[in-house]
């Protein structure tokens, strides 16, 4: 345990350091980030001289002990400028947790009048949660067998892989592509007329598919086609998984099933649905295409921005929205939600199960991208929605207890354990603002939040009696 | 193929004469009736002889089309009455989907005055249609290997088996406690102060977890605690395995686990609920207990009589019986909605799943009544909840395309899949009667009735391209 310790006290220092950094750039606020700096590097030392002294080698437990603890900490020292500053502890908590885990539903109003330091931190926050979230994608979750994550473990410990010979080298490339995507989406912002910080905080937001805008109408704030169209390509491009990235660049090798899957389910949707707007609302097929495409990749991809409320569209927008709640981005991106991979085995099983029942004795088998699907990933698989449609309702039921109405608190849950940001309703929709709701509801999405980012079961065996002594043995 | 034909034939004749014994019964609607006989008779006699000459073996490709067809055929059998009577084409085609597969949705209204003879024939409708279920989820659905169900393959194949040597009693032995425990049930009901007519029709949509109800009020109309206690305990009688009532009659075996995991689970939600409506709402405990009792086994059971507008209980109570929607009773019950045995295999894959990841390489082994459950049966059960998860979306965009409310379009969907009954929302909760919604909408959810009642599978392989031709090969 105390190197879980000691890495979460070198988490604080690392936060530390970058609001001293907020301090120094932003004059209005610098005094909130100064103080917030001194007591989250005084915590952070203390932690980290503690421990330093412990058993370095990580064990099993550890591995689930850190990705949980490490995204409250975060969270935590996420927070606490934003407390300083002046919002309620649970406020300052929901909007920093929704942050680090690149959810983007926000508990505040007035953006367009919010300090820039304080823009800054929210758009930082979901920066380092992106590749915060790539990083437990590729390496923590297989290695803990999360939820069917095993898949990945060879991939990363293939010996073949000539290219790319370390982990360190291999992070180094993810996150050189992950700062050079944010890099060349800031750029055409720039170009397409937004300011120097506006460019830079939405290329963050944008590329971590986290959504959090400087503006009260978010995205829309832009009343401009091309950016609109550069968000949409950039919010797709943190989707994408970042393996992907680094293969096509090496070994230019641009199949991967699960980014094929992504594309093809949403092209079809997106023009569907476009051409269902033109043909009953009467908009233009080339605005309703604009609108449409941006509206679902930022759903899809759980970014979570909005240019247009579409809920107003009827009752088969909310309905359609809801869905593509579900569906999420791609694993190893810093999309949230059930992910392409997940739903393509799910596909395939039940390809399978149809081949079998046409005919009993043929041995049917599962293949992704190539490779024979193991019985224990695919049943890793099925625990993660078996779990996730727990949460889901586990969660929405905690939400109407505390009187919540069952659209907010439906469409809450969900969108809250898929990191996507807007729920449907008047109150949580995407011209809506969680502000709205209690501090107790508040408290659960939080909750939610963090639980969908570290796929529920990361969190939750920490709960199951046994598990401790079992991992520990 | 004849095969089919020529039963469908005789479902049809059985129809007739059933359509004539009504016509005797009940003077007031004998014309409809005998019309209806007379076609029916007709149509039945001439598919019969058209078909007897072929071949009499069955193959695995009749299995499905049998299934899938007997239950539309039936279902338009049923409604021909109803239409003649006075109903739209659309509404009686509804009113009799509902009733066969044992939905207990209504589309009419004024249920207090409407004649005897078709008060009648909608209980008739879900009596017949319990006992196909039955037959259907332990004879077909295990042989076609839909869903999981191949679990029950080997327990009627068992040769072990002495008390009920073949299958034949065995169908008998069923029927026998089926209508044995509908007679029960009308007694208690005639104990009670219930009419001789009502206690007859009501035992029917009882023990079938139908749900049709002579009254407007539906079971709220008989105003008296013990007739709803009894039929809380009836409801749960037709939600439990029908093999298991002979296993207890034959060899005093009580022991099952989806029988103990269907009350120890619902024993604490009931009790926890009620305790949540006396603190919340003020109603004495006993009082709060026999509602919550009844509406959540109405529910979980899929009968779907209601007492009371649970849903003016506040959001918690929707957002609670939408979850309870999902539920089910046991398999091999009139019963519909996921089932008990699919809920304690998926938790049985978490628990599996959560020992792998604190201890990755011992072997876990997922049992069920004492035996090992098979890969295949893992993998058709999750092949089930997909399938459910797809046309639950599938449903709800169509309805909503129509125009159909998000809570309406949702919770319709869900209540119709798994042949519950009541949704949520004024249109169709409780309280509501879908005779609100127009002729789309309905046409839709009697789709979706008939898809859940074959649990999906059945029949969505036939439209999968390669699948006749696999099937014949």
């Amino acid at each position: 345990m105390p190197i879980v310790i000691f890495l979460n006290g070198l988490v604080l220092l690392a936060f530390a350091a970058l609001m001293a950094l907020d301090a120094v750039i932003f004059q209005g606020t610098a005094g909130v980030f100064m103080i917030s700096a001194l007591l989250t590097g005084l915590a952070g030392g203390l932690l980290a001289l503690a421990a330093a002294g412990g058993r370095r080698r990580p064990n099993r437990l550890d591995g689930f002990v850190l990705t949980s603890s490490v995204w409250i900490v975060a969270a935590l020292a996420g927070a606490l400028p934003l407390w300083l500053w002046h919002l309620s502890p649970v406020d300052a908590f929901f909007e920093a947790m929704s942050g680090i885990t690149t959810t983007g539903s926000t508990v505040m109003q007035g953006l367009d009048q919010t300090p820039r330091g304080i823009l800054f931190w929210r758009a930082l926050l979901q920066a380092l949660g992106g590749v915060g979230f790539i990083v437990t994608g590729m390496a923590l979750l297989p290695a803990l067998r999360v939820g069917g994550m095993q898949l990945y473990r060879t991939e990363s410990s293939d010996k073949g892989e000539k290219a790319l010979r370390s982990a360190a080298s291999f992070a180094l490339a993810t996150l050189a592509v992950y700062v050079g995507l944010m890099g060349i989406c800031a750029l055409l912002y720039l170009v397409g007329g937004m300011g120097l910080f506006d460019a830079l905080t939405h290329a963050m937001t944008t590329l971590s598919t986290g959504g959090y805008s400087n503006y009260d109408a978010s995205f829309g704030h832009f009343d401009s086609s091309y950016l609109q169209w550069v968000c949409t390509i950039f919010m797709l491009g943190g989707a994408l998984p970042f393996a992907w990235y680094i293969r096509v660049l090496a070994k230019r090798q641009l199949r991967s099933e699960q980014v094929q899957a992504m594309l093809f389910t949403l092209i079809p949707l997106i023009v569907g649905f476009a051409l269902w707007l033109e043909l009953s609302k009467g908009i233009s097929f080339l605005d309703a295409l604009r609108m449409v495409a941006f509206n679902v990749v930022s759903v899809v991809t759980t970014t979570g921005y909005a240019t247009t409320d579409y809920t107003l569209w009827g009752p088969f927008a909310v309905v359609f929205f809801f869905g593509m709640t579900a569906v999420g981005g791609c694993t190893g991106s810093t999309s949230g939600g059930a992910k392409a991979m997940r739903w393509l085995l799910m596909g395939r099983a039940l390809r399978a199960q149809i081949a079998r029942m046409s005919a009993p004795h043929r041995v049917t088998v599962i293949r992704y991208e190539g490779r024979r699907v193991e019985e224990d990933v695919l049943s890793g698989v099925v625990a993660f929605f078996v779990i996730y449609f727990a949460t889901f309702m586990g969660i929405a039921v905690l939400l109407s207890l505390m009187g919540v109405d069952f659209v907010t608190a439906t469409t809450g849950s969900l969108t809250a354990l898929a990191n996507v940001g807007p729920g449907a309703g008047a109150l949580i929709g995407p011209a809506g603002n969680f502000a709205s709701l209690e501090d107790g509801p508040k408290v659960v999405l939080s909750l939610a939040m963090y639980l969908g980012r570290l796929e529920m079961l990361t969190v939750l065996v920490l709960l199951v009696p046994g598990f401790w002594r079992e991992a520990l043995a």
